[in-house]
């Protein structure tokens, strides 16, 4: 089932067959996370690759001169949730990635990720296409938090992941959009009385 | 000469026989710009995957408050410069891209891009392997935007990217660490100084 779900996924973007779907999936192992319970730490190497088949996940680092909590970002069902920068270069992460409520993952080795794409070839040009797409996200982050104010930022939130903002508390939105949750409080009332 | 450039880049990722790489070269054309000329501006399309063999480039967007530039990425020798979500999607880029000084470019359209791939599927490696480097990259420079202050931010800057720092205004390298230029000044003679 979640299996499935994963390979839904890959199928948007690329062909495989059912046997390349079987052994692609052979790769893979389902874990369960409880709530608050870690995927990895900062400092510590991210060892697999993770895909979210439901639940809800949180990637944060801390402020050096608030020592507050910071989003980077979220994983909802049928994302990925990983630091792929640690995985690929097996270093030592700059951020922790935390379960927000109970989750159904999928998980994939260091090695047995390489050993997948060298059976699988095709699947270089998934991870390329879902790269592309999660670099879009990132560079548009990068330009909306310098070009606009806060109040664009987030109604282009709510638009653009309608799924995350009725599913993560609005202290964590508020922290990703680097405002205040009460800033948040008042543009929802403000939205309920026009 | 600028084409073994990119063959060069490319083999440190990927292994590309003297066929493939002549294949590979076949689809690209070479091209100069100007000091100053554009490659892409917000709102048009991205129409070429742009290679840099030498030269200099900024990408950047305009503050929708202030109305002045704020640098995206810089491009130099042996760098990519392209808006890939716009290539990609083939839809309207939210930034631009200019030539600073002189440079000399290799450009692959959207269709032959696509051919490209289907005679060199190896080639999905090479661009799934450089995506997650510049994705380690945008995912850095979030987190230290939230997370450090502006001297750390420099020092990192010209640490991680020195042959950026030494041929790119200082201005420009102002921008792109959201700093201005008076506070460089300042940390380099306080350098000097020590």
């Amino acid at each position: 089932m979640n299996e499935l779900k994963l390979i839904e996924n890959i199928r948007r973007y690329v062909n495989l067959n059912d046997e390349e779907a079987q052994t692609f999936i052979s790769f893979w192992t389902e874990r369960n996370l409880s709530k608050g319970e870690y995927l990895l730490r900062n400092g510590e190497i991210c060892r697999f690759d993770t895909y979210v088949a439901s639940g809800a996940l949180k990637a944060y680092f801390i402020n050096a001169q608030s020592g507050k909590e910071e989003m980077l970002f979220f994983a909802i069902d049928d994302w990925w949730a990983s630091d792929l920068v640690s995985f690929s270069t097996q270093k030592p992460s700059i951020y922790s990635i935390q379960a927000i409520e109970h989750s159904t993952i999928l998980q994939i080795g260091y090695q047995s990720f390489q050993e997948m794409l060298k059976k699988l070839p095709v699947m270089e040009r998934y991870f390329r296409i879902i790269l592309e797409r999660y670099l879009g996200s990132l560079q548009k982050r990068i330009i909306y938090n310098q070009a606009y104010d806060a109040r664009f930022r987030y109604q282009d939130f709510i638009e653009t992941y309608p799924e995350i903002a009725a599913k993560v508390p609005q202290y964590l939105i508020a922290s990703y959009l680097g405002v205040s949750a009460e800033f948040i409080s008042r543009i929802r009332r403000g939205k309920k009385g026009s």
